[in-house]
């Protein structure tokens, strides 16, 4: 059965899905029966929704279950549609496709990792080369680079935003490289690839988008600084400043104190990384900004607080 | 003849070359009689002259020439090499060599200047064709934007360094506008190539580099964006809001407020502009203090006030 | 007949009067109709309106237009006053007395004008004479001038705004020059004239107070360069370096790059405009912060975020 | 005797006058004997000083005295100027002239005065006007306040810089006032002859210009408030809160946090005196930079680092 | 009879207490008749409240007291608790316990007070001994130095806040001082007790907290000196640099420009200080900020915009 | 035989002793013939050095070697004292006592560390009590802990410095903790014990005192994250989030992302730990600003750049 998403949702809809559960209470009405109070989302809005005649011993069989199963039917309540449940019923995970229900990548996933890894298998300094292959046989490792979003909010937050902005800034460096000699390309490209790892432990993304409490506590520069650590250390004579100059990149990558890094960047690689790190993730933020932007009359977007400007939406009607 | 550059003189030398006066005075000695105390250089370096027995008359018929024709012999004084003037003579313009006297490009200015006008051709908007065919038909134009320097000493400080900086951007983005399908290619490369075109009238480069007048009242944002309103005035029908994001790149392409834009970059290719300018200037302020820096015994350069901070100058010692 | 503004309107007023249509939208009601619901304002506030019983052809006959005459009936629903519409018709642009609907210098603007141009003669300098001549005898540019607002909403922000506010600094310069004798009167008194001219480009007000394309892209200082660019090229042998520091006034006026100036002033008839047009403009905003506070039992203005402070408003009673 | 200055001086001249030594020490030559090194100053400059075998007891009886007596003759030493003493004398304070050593106004310091006591006398307000009569008709502070300096370096850095910079701000603020209507002149008026007294407190003058322990430690913004409070506490009945409003103008007229008032100007009157008394000091500080600077041939100042700009020195040659 | 807290009420309840009066309005029901609607608070929260039939004269005999003697009964509009009034009575200051209303210290007043006088009586220095004695020996000061808050809302914003902080930081002082010998223990022990003092003028807490006027246009530092300047006046002696000294640990104690402090801290005792200060303060709001934290199921609490941080709430679960 | 100090030297001396060289070239004099320029220094000066009659091999055979036996006299030249070398001989490791070339503590490390010993020895918890176990059962870490310096310049700038620094911290740990109730002790005094130890990798004192590689690219925060990483992974059962706790400790230990940490402080502890680290620095380098500082006659410090005021050093003379 396909599945109905909230968007398209009007009054009078039979439902029976499984939705993600954003917070859920028992209350009393005014005359003391219990009712559940919940909050329904999937990747296309959220709803709210009631079932009348409650039970505690029912809403505490619930747990903290993050997706449940709901049949019901929707009604327009003072202007807005709501859902009234008929039947709670728990699921399994297997059931479940979360690209339903957090925003997800538009690329191929498959497609972009294989590239990716093309870019990879091009570093020949043997010992970055070893590194990334300790990354890269890492099957666990590998699934949750694929699937982890590159931010919570400012951009690429999506299901497999890391794996897609890690792969355009690494062809950014593809092609740069070559422009500018001083660059070494092998430690260029591996620093761009690690640069972001420590999201995977800094973001968690199974009910939304937020933070772990290590991203909150170390943030994801140190974490990947931890992460490359832990293979480094299986490598053979991995060269210590080799290995300096690797941690350098994955810390300075933000290029300024203010955003976190707690090193500036001192060498042409880090450089390089910091600025094409930056030039694709606020391109995207500019263009997310603008698809967000909903008043068509207008030739500007809302004032971006993030971007701490007005973007002008309609270039194309111009040129 | 060739020329004996001041780096490379020695104790004895006889010299008989044309020499750029950084200064120069008429002085008395303790006893009395008058001699000239002046300042030479060529671009190797600076070398103090003096010329006994001077009168007031011959010192007032120099007048405040640039380039002199001198004769004299090199000599040891406490440590230093001085220059013992026998004779000075006046030169004409079309015995100087420009390139003699300042810091030019290593690179090929002609092979640079059809590269940069092959990917002006590639543009297919009419009016930013037309704006751009105005500009390269124009003799004086040209030469002045190939022999201008880009930065009195930031980056790309040497004659010739404007049109080295504007081709590599226009490199730049001609390569990473095919990534992005929001940009537009023709814009962007448009104000890639005017965006830095004010510094022909900024800078001063025909005895140092230094601002202008204009320069320092206006600056070059400013400059470019009136040479363009010159030239698209002569164009019929140039759209006005074509023309407002044309200036738009050209007055934010610095992108914050303290480095002196008096617009923030609110379209996609007004960000792209000042990423890849930016990329470009810093890579180039990189090599340059790597390169400048004397101690070979440190890995580091000393602080540089202008990066705030050191740079690791030998990573390629350790990849 | 007389006009009868909104703050003024009580439940049971019948209404036949043009009103400014902020927006306005066709619904469909629960039971499936058609109404139209509209804002509109007059000078004095904003209202809610409804017409029930409309039509698709109906509603689209009405167009984009800015404004409309009503006639029907205020009614009280909620504790608020809404407009139940009965009739909508079209108005001609001859009608309008703009002053009804935007708010206005409470100064005669004729008598005001008269007082700059006076200002104006007394320059002597012939081409900044000139000049001047140029933009007061094109009564495009006149007309402009005297209806356009100092701002969207900082200070001066009504109709007649820019000319107040351009003449009060005026006025300023004119007592202060001959306090500094380094001051040049001429070049000081035509710059406090053309400061904010480019504010006739930047702002829009038609309709409400909102930044124009080009004011949003370029900003009112280049604009104001741009139109004197326009006018200087008329005037035979205008000094380049005239022209720099007239140019030089309009780019560094807002005085800190944070501001949006290019330039920092660096002449004292620069640093004397920016101070003079600041002292204005601060007055302005003071004066127009503690008018706009409503409690009438608190001796301070609630915290006024663009002035970063809250003000004393009741000085008058302890002095 | 006419006095000879530093600065007019050349070698080969007698000398019999009276000095400032900004510092002396006894030292040993190589063959052991004793003399004394001294730097000697007057108003316009600053010589070295040798008075060949000395003896200890004779150095010591100088003592720490700022003035001596110093008889004899300049010669040439090295390309520079120096004096060899003859003979040293000590003299009473009745003979010095403290403007032949320190840098003065070139203003008529009683003709100053009788203009600020004109407009003190225009103040109605009866507290105001009784507390700056006590100040006024207390002799002590009336003489250091108009032989105060108003700065170390800044502006006004001269004897009587304090009287001539408050009297210029007192007439600022005399025009000004009836053009904004909501400003109480008297306010005002009393706000800006008081607003910078504490530097009678802050600055010593008597050797050369520096801070005062007081004036390190606590600051003339604080200074000036305490003297206001010693006698405001001698006037009956002087209003709680038209004294806050006094000291408000005194402790924020530097106008923001980190030139060091404790409070944003949150008056009208706050605000004006903010912004006459940086109209005042900055315009002198542009003029003062100006003079100062010694190339002839440069269209622009030196980098200024307290104004953080060079300035265009030649604006009088292009109006 | 016992009082019945707000936060505590239930609808159908009868009510006779005293409340807190946050403001009262005399309004007009849709068919004419009169009501008073009021906002009533104790230390628990806040409870609207109407009485209806009410009259003019009624209303105005109310005046603007702050504390009314209300009897009614609780009912439930809209699921809010709201107090319908059957009869208000004014009430008389001795029948008030100022901690039923506002929020208060957790400590005992009596003892904190006496181990403050217990490290007042330790200092040995006979000035500032004498200057403490004047302040601890006037009834007046007392009581308002046990009940006064410390902040408005940042830290210790509750009645013998300021007491509370004072000793707290005392404290710190007591047993820092031994450890670092050129920290003069009497100094500083003396400035910390003072440091706040002018809170006594600087805030209101009659009725809930707020700046008073002098605290708006002068601050608790400026007002702090001037309090020590009226009794240092009356103690013979007392050294000019000592009185210094203590003034500069007062103005300076914010230890930054941006935060108020006109001086920055220049001695051991001011930056020892500023620290404790800072470190106490830090603390209470970082504590105050987890306890009013609501969630319980999130690790951390919300961005707290005081201290630019979310906090981690539950690190005792960890350790 | 005892040293002679560098500082105590004077002309016609007798030298030998070992010295810290601090660079040495060959030279060429203006006859042809060779000589060794030299820089030697212990801990009390530095001074030039010259051995005439050289030779290429001999010169060579000298290497790089740190600390050479020199053999002279010292001579007055040029006012200056300088040392003819007769001889130059190697020396061994053994020979040398560190002290005696670099700034030492002036307390006893032996005491010191044993003071820290039983303060780790307090800790119960038993994670962090195993940790630090780790850390002081090596001899190596602890060789080198009491041997850093704890800064380059800016406090503690001596041998020794980071264990004295280190107890001082803990030592005020110790006693602030039981004040604060929600303070976690073991917790707070792990993180004081560990916070600064990434300096043994980030400093280099060997010769002087400056940054290693690794200190420049990756810096002590986090090289001291990456020394509890190595050891808590030898730990069973190390608790994951008390892991991240003490992680954050040691980041956010700056306190402000302008000074290195990539996190602020978001636990007690944390905040707890960047206040005392920040007290006990700033004290030490007020103390050494006012010990360094010649000048007797001023009761300032001169502008101190770091600290960015100047420091009153006299206190001591007025209380």
């Amino acid at each position: 059965m396909i599945r109905k998403f909230i968007s398209q949702l009007n009054g009078g809809t039979t439902i029976d899905d499984i939705f993600l559960v954003q917070n859920k209470d028992l209350r009393t009405t005014k005359n003391g029966s219990l009712y559940i109070q919940a909050q329904l989302s999937d990747r296309t809005g959220t709803i709210d929704a009631r079932m009348w005649d409650a039970s505690t011993p029912f809403f505490e069989s619930l747990g903290d279950d993050t997706f449940l199963r709901i049949k019901g039917r929707t009604e327009i309540y003072q202007n807005k549609i709501q859902l009234i449940i008929k039947q709670i019923l728990k699921t399994s995970q297997e059931d479940i496709q979360l690209e339903d229900y957090l925003p997800s990548t538009e690329q191929d996933v498959n497609k972009m990792f294989s590239e990716l890894k093309q870019i990879v298998s091009s570093i020949k300094q043997p010992h970055l080369k070893d590194l990334l292959a300790l990354f890269f046989s890492d099957k666990d490792f590998c699934k949750r680079f694929c699937s982890a979003p590159a931010a919570v909010q400012y951009h690429h937050a999506f299901l497999g935003g890391l794996l897609e902005h890690t792969l355009s800034v690494a062809k950014l460096g593809d092609i740069i490289a070559p422009l500018y000699p001083g660059l070494n390309r092998d430690l260029l490209i591996c620093g761009i690839i690690l640069h972001d790892i420590g999201k995977i432990s800094e973001l968690c993304y199974e009910r939304n988008f937020h933070y772990s409490d290590e991203g909150q506590l170390i943030g994801h520069l140190i974490s990947g600084v931890l992460m490359v650590e832990e293979r480094a250390k299986q490598i053979d004579g991995f060269p210590k400043t080799l290995l300096d100059l690797l941690r350098h990149l994955i810390l300075s990558h933000h290029g300024e104190y203010e955003w976190g890094s707690p090193k500036l960047p001192m060498t042409l690689e880090a450089l390089a990384l910091h600025y094409l790190d930056n030039i694709d993730a606020k391109i995207h933020a500019f263009n997310k900004a603008i698809l967000n932007d909903k008043d068509p009359n207008d030739n500007w977007t809302n004032y971006n607080r993030m971007l701490e400007r007005k973007l002008f939406k309609k270039s194309h009607n111009y040129i």
